[in-house]
């Protein structure tokens, strides 16, 4: 057991975590960082993470949660849609013909996407994110989808509050879905919640005010938006990013990128047994060139398998 | 004095505020919505409150001291762009044909802003804008921009704070130059500054990340855009608003336009001696529909000249 490490005669701030090289790095960097005095300490001000959240902090197989809600929501309105029976991508929705993420288009998802996510108020459309959530639940794990978040991943939430992050969310799920339950599953507030989103509208109606979504993409946080997207509203650099698939990749390099001290991290989906095992190639969370960086860019490659006692 | 009035016994929490109904609603308001159990309480989280910049924190006549920066800049660069001598609206810059934020034109002002902003990352930006701060002065004030601060401002963001207020400012000026001081001025970090701004891009260079800023428009936010991009980054209706322009009023509204109790405040520069006195009419602030919307909403219009004990 390392320098970093918390156990010597101290609770284990993370306990679902076997000992190992994440676990390791995980508390040797955050010692290091918050040890006042230290060559490597950062104010608190300064210790933004970022996170991902689809397979990073709750389960993204067999289909992306946001996909899922999205796609119901077309069931939902299709009594008021009679032209989706006879419209691409809505029509193989209804019909039952493609189901799955992997058998849509982005092009596609984005289009159900705006019309499933518009016309209504951010808290309207978390009203129904919350009743879907509450119904919903993993056709595998038969769990409510808010309770197939991985348990070593809110103790690392924690534990990083604890030691005075800031926690995000970057995610390409849409923002108002995740800010939904992020608080409340998460501990994460809404306004640490950066996803893909719409266009927003002010609109004025007899004194009475609000901000609608229109149908119309404003922007998609994955790949390199991730990255851009934090420094537009962090404003910083973190000096922690944490995700599982190619699309985080720009958001580790920012993170790692840098001068002074850093952390990146990817969890590795591979345990069949307890949860899913996927990376190259894989039409969810596809995990290919962010493996083969890891070595060069330091970052730790969280074995969901070897390094976490508990998943969920 | 009111029922909300901190005075009995208490230090005063806003010393440089005179007693008055501005003074009165505000602390009024404040233990409205922090007395645990009372009618109106809201949850710490979901305090949320949001000020305009330029005229509500700091002296903004006459010019707004973004656009001074700016107009600066193209000093600086103008010897790697010769071409700007002959090119509007650069040449009336450096001839000094037109001074002031009034001579030139929006999409002048934009044109501008994005060719002195950009191509550099928010760090490099904020450098200039701090060393430019440290060596500009206000031309009737004598005063470093960043001391031409209001002092009642300064003590109502601390009040809130120690109130379990989140405060954001929500300005015009380019986002990353109000957050190159707004920590140290203010007390208000990077990640709460929403502003104008240019579109990012990700970039790598012999493993070296960056996100730089590109010489094109991202979002000014002003107007709708303020009550669209609150909406968009903090994900809540802010429950109390406060600015000092016709600019400012969907913000104002957003914030006083839905249920539960919320607070709309306008700076009103009526003090000519100690500052200045422009509404109606005026190029740099102009207030004239905030004044008559003002009854209406219910926003207090604070008097600079009554309010105020001080004014910096
Ligand atoms: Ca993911
Ligand atoms: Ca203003």
């Amino acid at each position: 057991i390392g320098e970093g490490s918390a156990a010597r005669g101290d609770v284990d701030p993370l306990p679902s975590w076997n000992e190992g090289s994440a676990k390791r790095a995980i508390l040797s960097f955050v010692s290091d960082v918050t040890s006042e005095g230290g060559p490597n300490y950062v104010a608190p001000e300064d210790r933004i993470a970022t996170f991902d959240n689809d397979g990073t902090l709750w389960c993204e197989y067999p289909n992306y949660v946001p996909y899922l809600f999205i796609f119901d929501r077309v069931y939902d309105m299709a009594s008021y849609h009679p032209e989706w029976n006879s419209t691409e991508p809505f029509s193989s929705i209804l019909s039952g013909e493609r189901t799955g993420a992997g058998s849509f288009s982005p092009g596609e998802v984005l289009e159900i996407y705006v019309a499933t996510s518009s016309n209504m108020t951010a808290e309207e459309y978390m009203a129904l994110a919350r009743d879907w959530l509450d119904r919903s639940s993993h056709p595998d794990h038969g769990l409510p989808y808010t309770e197939c978040v991985y348990k070593p991943m809110l103790e690392l939430l924690s534990y990083l509050r604890s030691q005075g992050f800031k926690v995000y969310i970057v995610t390409g799920g849409d923002q108002d879905f995740v800010r939904a339950f992020s608080q409340e599953v998460y501990g994460i507030p809404p306004e640490q919640v950066i996803g893909s989103a719409v266009k927003h509208q002010f609109i004025e109606v007899d004194g009475n005010t609000s901000v609608v979504k229109l149908p119309e993409v404003q922007v998609v946080t994955d790949g390199r938006v991730k990255a851009e997207q934090i420094q537009q509203i962090v404003g910083l650099r973190p000096i922690l990013a944490y995700g599982n698939s190619d699309g985080d990749i720009p958001m580790l390099k920012f993170a790692t990128g840098g001068e002074g001290p850093s952390l990146g991290l990817l969890n590795h989906h591979d345990d069949p047994i307890r949860e899913y095992a996927y990376d190259i190639g894989s039409s969810i969370g596809g995990l290919e060139e962010g493996l083969e960086l890891a070595g060069e860019w330091g970052w730790e490659v969280v074995s969901m398998k070897e390094d976490w006692k508990y998943i969920f």
